[in-house]
């Protein structure tokens, strides 16, 4: 039987999640939910999987659920202390990051420093401050096991014999636009923006994906997470979104991993692993599919080699990156700035940026913030 | 450094793994070389890779070997018994079986008793004998891992915990038929089925690919070498042969094997299992590949039913599919019988056969002499 704390369980990957828990009430059982401010949403989960600990990150929100909850016997908390409790104290052995953002951050590294094993969704924590992290994580003899579907493919594929590995191939979907004619790209709206084809998630993320953003900090979260060089890590358009990723050998062997656009499967690897669980989702059908892969259009995708040049460069530069793309598309959300601008500002803040190497938490936090206001600066002169 | 016996080396499979040696002269040397009859080329090879015995089966040809390569340090032997010394005694500790049909039954058996690794390229040793020569490799603690690109394929996706899997599919080109009116399949010549799309191989696999008992012999040889009931491998066409085989988990993952349609690939991977060795062969680049997968016509290839119904039989049948399938394609291709009656006639030996439980070498034997015998006479009255 695992422990869970689920962080972000109001969430599109918490609620999956929570799903997957139904699926196996005989391996999972839940110790914590955190979510912001879905006080109606954080109820029914509370009476549906009895955590023994409820916290939300708003003040209101927590008073309202003590309040819904009362006959139950739960402890409701509040903010970053209730956050850090859920992960820190109590009988959970696996903490889920589901929660979206910078803010990611600090709870994997308690989690770890716990002796928690994390199911990471929250793929800021690498971008922001890999290597800080995935030190913890061996200091503690933790793993972190990736949520998102391209970097559980690949952990799925990889052979313990780490030299053996000529690449990392992260599949795209390519998003909304991938074939979108560039003329057409300025005027995006964020209606448009938050239609993805294949996988239903979160707004900030469904954004980054038609930016190729999301891919971009994939990349920086796949050097981490498997202690790759950039020149090793390619990325291939897959509009089908049924190859997740693959991982090709030295000897030109390719292992793949496949299976429907349906997050529940990656997240309940992330508990089952090393082992796999049997579960009633619907499976992937090969017959009759065509699944075809492209070469990414990097001019028409800035964020992209943006991305890349950024990880490469490494130090806080990586944290500017998030920072400033994570302000932009809430800008972008909120009407303030056009689509093309998004992936420009994030550019124009990475530029100004002096790079720090200093690789400790404070120093990137600061740079996080710096990159925050810079960000907000130019997001107002549109 | 890994010593190579390598029976069958001037057909596709022992040409092609000397090109694996050679692009890997400082992890593989070559102890034995057997081949039937073609002199010529056995001396090419025993000039470029100097093993200490080459094996001729026909005596002609073991004579005029002797006479072509008296200046080299070579002994030359022939038949089986020199086939059974290339594998049981000198220095080998992996012997590759790439030899045709089944007369590779003995020589496997033979490399397991005397504690060798096998590289296993004829699929008949396991369709024929699959419960004798897994119980002897058990029992020696020795390796058989797979050199057909499908088998080689599912071999890297297994994960240890085997009750974890859900099914195996093997995925087939279909030949070049599978998309072929009916009514032109009864007038296909030798010339025509010996055409491959994708592989290029040797004339009896490449008709057994055209009439889809290839694939059904690997359902029967996956049954054997991965433990695997019958219900859970499957087949699906895959024309480009870029797939090599999936596997599907119970938890709905599915992970697969890409590459070139170059069997050197799975090859090496037999000689450096489990381990990966680099070198210079072509790459697979997916960049504008579309890869599609469809049912398979089972009434148009209903030697792919005949094997699955064979295989679950068991006993002695597999013994007697593949003996009649053997003899009716080389009526065919001697233009004795019409492409149509190839399957017919395996199915009409199967049927008339008494099956025995008995699993010892003397009582499959027999039942394969039957076979071969009733198939003829079958071929002779067209």
């Amino acid at each position: 039987m695992k422990t869970l704390a689920i962080l972000g369980s109001t969430g599109s990957i918490g609620r999956q999640a929570l799903e997957v828990v139904g699926e196996n009430p005989d391996k999972l059982t839940v110790y914590a939910l955190t979510a912001a401010g879905n006080v109606r949403r954080m109820e029914e989960q509370v009476r549906a999987f009895r955590p023994a600990l409820a916290v939300m990150m708003e003040e209101e929100a927590a008073r309202e659920l003590r309040e819904r909850v009362r006959d139950l016997p739960v402890a409701v908390d509040q903010g970053m202390p209730g956050l850090l409790r859920a992960v820190q104290a109590g009988p959970a052995d696996t903490v889920l990051n589901a929660l979206s953002g910078r803010i990611g951050l600090e709870p994997t590294l308690a989690a770890l420093q716990a002796g928690k094993a994390v199911a990471l969704a929250n793929k800021e924590t690498l971008v922001v401050a890999g290597d800080l992290v995935m030190a913890a994580a061996k200091r503690a003899g933790c793993p972190v096991v990736p949520v998102d579907s391209e970097h559980s493919a690949i952990f799925q594929c990889l052979e313990e014999e780490r030299e053996s590995v000529a690449k990392l191939i992260l599949t795209a979907s390519g998003g909304p636009f991938w074939n979108v004619p560039e003329e057409e790209l300025a005027g995006i709206t964020p209606e448009r923006a938050l239609q993805h084809p294949n996988w239903k998630m979160g707004a900030k993320i469904t954004v980054d994906s038609a930016t190729l953003m999301n891919k971009g900090l994939e990349v920086i979260e796949a050097h981490h997470l498997f202690a790759m060089p950039y020149e090793k890590i390619e990325v291939l358009i897959h509009p089908q979104s049924i190859v997740h990723s693959l991982v090709e050998y030295r000897d030109g062997s390719v292992l793949a991993q496949l299976g429907r656009a349906d997050m529940r499967l990656p997240i309940q690897y992330a508990f089952s692993y090393p082992g796999r669980w049997p579960n009633s989702f619907r499976r992937l059908n090969l017959r009759g599919q065509t699944l075809s892969f492209f070469e990414p259009d990097r001019e028409r995708f800035p964020a992209l080699e943006l991305a890349y040049r950024v990880g490469k460069r490494g130090g806080t530069l990586p944290a500017v990156l998030n920072a400033a793309n994570e302000v932009a598309v809430e800008s972008f959300l909120n009407r303030v700035i056009p689509y093309a601008r998004i992936t420009e500002i994030a550019g124009e803040v990475c530029a100004k940026h002096e790079v720090s190497e200093e690789g400790d938490l404070a120093t990137i936090l600061e740079a996080d913030l710096w990159a925050r206001s810079l960000a907000q600066d130019l997001c107002r002169r549109g």
